[in-house]
């Protein structure tokens, strides 16, 4: 008996593929609306095979009426398209979970200096709400417009906002790299997405320049009411999914284990998507809704090392989504998900 | 006209296999005795089937007495292995290229805590050279006994020495980050390295207690004559062949992008086998006994980000062997090489 | 509210590792005992870390008493040991599926020839009933004990059976080659199964000497009434799951699309798992309980194109077990799978 | 000292490149003029990073009288290129080597039907000689015009060329499968060849409309004087290079493993880049000229299971173009290949 209807815009790409599969096993869900509009009038599983016999739906032209009948609409659009959507969906009473990054900015120059587009919503900047969920769920509960947090900033924040909040770490100096598995870049024509290009291959990319950088500091000065100078240094793996960051962060003064161990036992004892284990590896997290963290002290140097692991695709996209979702509809926040 | 003999202890291995097929290529030097005690006997091509055709010859059990044709020794065992043959084969006016890791220090209690084994020739440990080829040519030319770098450190201190050595990077605060093929880990039955558990996944290991550490420390010392304190965490990914190292260090006051090219156009004009490139991709490299790196200096926290890219075989193993081999004999540095 | 109450013996295994992760979204089964006497006292997610939070359990050694409580006993253990256990289990009143070799042959000679060991329970090789769902329906549901099909013989026998079945193939001349995963070969120490052996590479293995070709050969026999000469060439790739199979046969005369699509059709038609497409591809059927057909006729050379695809562990084990369990218990056979 | 000046078309293509890799290690051979249109004025490593530091050249954009110095022209381009090309390149008394499949039927109507172009230069089908080394090497010395096979038909014809010219095998109920790394399909934009697509999946493609397949049946006519029915799946694998080839044959009658050996013997005894073992992988073909042969007899099906490896881009493209120049200007054959 579903309670709740929901519609997707962008269901062809490798996000909205995520959330069709996550939400076909949803016992309280029906899937209402799919769009995807270079595939208009395709039936899903031309689009996506695997789907066949699981969801049983075709692909529409998106307009705002066909959306009607949804209580949450996801758009899972390349980044700059759904602020061109949002403000007419929230007039019309629909409640908004953007899986791409239009809202997850609170200044539209940021926005505009890193995604290289001028933002046609920023009235709306404001009321969105960032939707790392372990941080922000009273917020997300009442929210008509969730900004789903990026791959790497979910990877990122959640080993260091507690730290962070806590005092534990030195706001200079931190340094993050990430791996990336290749589904993070969305389907592509890009001859450098080709299979002999990243096959047994590694490379780092936008060094310095990466869109997620303000979305980290951002997140950061909110939730941790911190500011941190940090490196961030992405790479790119030839594995299809899983993301895994590797933090060296100085500590603050005389802050040993216990302090460290105490602060994630406060913030996110009891959590069902976070784990802590002694060193993760993405094939633990893969199609899974987990974040796995680990950490170890480095005493020569004063210095944390952080790990953590998460499938890109799901606690990094379709999995915080329904995440959120579920909460938004004040379901069992692991519905579907475990 | 072969001007050289050689022999390779320990023929069988990933290294000992990539030095066959470099030397099978070298034109000034015959390959005399292949070693490899657990296959004694057989064909060198029932071992590496990709020789057949190329090396032709068989496998022997060790002897001392069996090299004494050979103008230099090859080791290419698991450490803890070279450092019972070494003082036999010096005294018998054999000159080694040790590829482990026995003769890389200088202090044989750090040697024991990083390779829990007690070390039985410490007396040479003073005579080995560092086989870092661009830093100890003079050295390397002249040497009985060549400890051949390890592939990490090879990566990592071709980038970072000119810099060190100029002091344009502040001592504390360096953050190594390392992502190496599973050939790095030798022919291995660990089921940690079965197909299964590797393929798309990542994960770190041996944090604060790789072996490789105390090796870049020493060698930053001699040859840059500095002191540094640094987080290194080696990661394995799954591909075969690469390693690929993300460096972020503080630069010292006052230093921008014109000192930083400076340092590597004084140190490394003209070189060979290094390259630079705006970002380094391990598929660049693979196979060959270059090394590429990239560097981007990040204006808001003051850093530096350095990368480079190596195969962990050739330059970070074998390839760097035969350049220090050719070294040793007068020949040209490049020869089966390019 | 769970039914059924069901235990697993090689619960830390691939294929045991995939059964729980099924059975954890089964809203009918609770998950009793585990059995891994390699790791008992250990708890599942020290030996399964992606388990960890979803299954609670720890691992025991294997006792009779101890799975008394349990209306199925899974046995996910290497072939040549589920012969020692079933005749204790069925004496206790247990039911059993075993996803290993031991029961799937009548004849013990067979049985000897191909798993190199005299079986140990032969007389009940005649009761075990062969677990291919979609054609032993009625005998599974009453089953005391089910031999759950290999994964080669289940890519191999679904798509070749309604065909045999109905004469559209001649007996001579079919040729199957099946490119399999490297998880098929269960969790393993073997030096050729290492990530750099497997990787970008290929081979083909136990040419004419698979211990599934029997397995076939009885199959074809009982549900087709048929007898083929065929052979059959595995070859291991470097994926972690998946079989890919494909198959040429000479049409029997005067058959063409119509007899073909028509037979599939009338065995097949309203079945949940199989799936007809123009070509299958093993990533839409990863991690699914599908299996895809595709086939296409060669007119010049008379000879009909069988492809066919799915995930080994879970259509091809763990999946098609719990389908037989569902059957068995009386529930819904697509429970936890789809 | 060079003794020979060679220009390439196409340079910048994945056999391009793998062709310059190789005559950069050619002792007699000066690489003149590279010619790639769409990067016509960047250097040769800002197209193949790799060459950085190996070949030093610029890419131009093609003209005929730019490649007047050059004793041989080797054509990498896409097939329907160089059949614009080589009348021209012929008439000004160049030696041609086209790689791709232009000139490798003999027959417009046949071209025209399977790489859906219409020939412009069909009078020249007759002239050009079909270059598989070992099967035509008086022809290919005397050639103005090399076609050199594809890669599936090398690894096809190779096998089975001496069997079906000793009439070993029946000409009808021939199954060809082959499994192809990404390569084959040359540098890509294609969406169906990103990583994500292709990585841990395997699909067949073209099957039964494959444009090697009529140049099969015409190597087979001319070389081995037979005709004969087989059908053909080739099969895209997530790997980058390696061709491997399975085909299970009816064998003539009365015909048994001592006739199978003593043609091979016959036909290829000696031939550097032919190695018999038991079971091919393509790890050991891998960067390397050599085809390797494994065949294994199936008693009770009356069929030969005939196993090849080799490197597409190497023994199936380039390498096996190299070897063609070799004969052609009257070198070892091996130069530049060992």
């Amino acid at each position: 008996m579903p309670s709740a209807v929901v519609s997707i815009l962008g269901a062809s790409g490798y996000s909205g593929a995520e959330l069709l599969s996550i939400l076909a096993r949803h016992s309280s869900v029906r899937i209402d609306k799919l769009f995807a509009n270079a595939s208009a009038g395709k039936h899903i599983h031309e689009v996506i095979p695997r789907l066949a016999g699981v969801v049983d739906a075709s692909l529409e032209s998106y307009s705002a009426e066909a959306v009607c009948q949804s209580d949450i609409v996801f758009i899972a659009l390349p980044s700059g398209e759904a602020m061109n959507l949002v403000p007419e969906l929230l007039k019309r009473g629909k409640r908004v979970i953007d899986l791409g990054g239009d809202f997850r900015l609170t200044d539209p120059g940021t926005y505009e200096r890193f995604y290289k587009k001028t933002h046609t919503a920023g009235d709306l900047l404001g009321e969105a709400v960032y939707g790392l969920t372990e941080w922000n769920r009273e917020k997300i509960q009442r929210a008509r417009l969730v900004a789903n947090p990026g791959c790497y900033p979910t990877s990122i924040l959640l080993p260091l906002l507690p730290l962070l909040k806590e005092g534990l770490l030195e706001s200079k100096g931190i340094v993050v790299n990430s791996l990336s598995g290749v589904s993070g870049a969305g389907r592509s024509t890009s001859p450098e997405l080709s299979f002999v290009e990243v096959n047994e291959s590694v490379k780092a990319y936008k060094i310095g320049t990466h869109q997620h950088i303000p979305e980290i500091a951002r997140a950061v000065a909110d939730l941790a009411q911190a500011n941190v100078f940090f490196t961030f240094v992405p790479h790119l793996l030839p594995i299809t999914r899983g993301i895994y960051t590797t933090i060296s962060a100085p500590l603050a003064s005389n802050i040993g284990e216990p302090e460290i161990s105490e602060a994630f036992r406060q913030y996110y004892e009891g959590e069902p998507f976070i784990r802590f284990v002694p060193v993760p590896e993405i094939k633990h997290v893969a199609h899974s809704n987990f974040i796995d963290i680990g950490y170890s002290l480095h005493r020569e140097s004063g210095r944390l090392i952080i790990l953590s692991a998460i499938d890109n695709l799901v606690k990094g996209a379709a999995g915080q989504a329904v995440q959120n979702m579920n909460l938004m509809l004040g379901m069992s926040e692991t519905e579907a998900l475990l």
